[in-house]
């Protein structure tokens, strides 16, 4: 789970949800502009990431095969709008739901493996 | 986990949801503008909420106090809304990431207890 805010309010943004949450923010290094959640939801990755766009809530499917996930999502109704390095953004739009976004993201244990915390699941 | 979508359009989107995670969308008798998604989450209730507002993510908080929760959240930053029966909805517009939204619910075990599934835990 992503909270999405505004770059310059995104620190703030972090702090409230780690302490609301009771969780411990903590920098995402191969991707500096995330703050990781740890512990916030048992089983689901939640970091708040600094975006030029709408503050927003979103949801990531993590797979072994994006482009295969994309697809499905693809003709479940959502509607891709763009990439980003190996991830696929989605909207809702089709579905006149455009407020609400998900992502497709890669496996995330390569980058645990990187001294990370271990990415247990992304929804 | 509430998944706010336009009441027009809620059961298309309350159908990709279901779809996509996976779970199994069932009515919830008590408040019949939300759609159950069954086992979308493991231990996170997770729900379409058909609503006259924004479509967008939000997180609950569930807890046995809901003022002190209320003013727990408050005292991070969170601002006050509005009220719903027992809950309280709050903006993070203070944190200027207005887009966010949480809400502070009471126990849900009575309405587990009244036939529908148990409410493991909302976050």
């Amino acid at each position: 789970m992503i909270i999405d805010a505004p770059t310059a309010t995104a620190a703030r943004a972090a702090r409230f949800w780690a302490a609301a949450l009771g969780a411990t923010a903590g920098p995402f290094a191969p991707a500096p502009q995330f703050t990781s959640l740890h512990h916030a939801i048992p089983g689901l990755v939640t970091a708040v990431q600094a975006v030029d766009d709408d503050p927003r809530i979103h949801l990531d499917f993590e797979t072994d095969d994006v482009a295969a996930e994309t697809a499905r999502l693809i003709a479940l109704g959502a509607q891709e709008v763009s990439q980003w390095q190996e991830c696929r953004v989605l909207s809702l739009r089709q579905l006149e739901v455009a407020g609400q976004r998900a992502g497709v993201v890669g496996p995330q244990s390569a980058r645990a493996g990187r001294g990370q915390e271990p990415l247990e699941k992304i929804v």
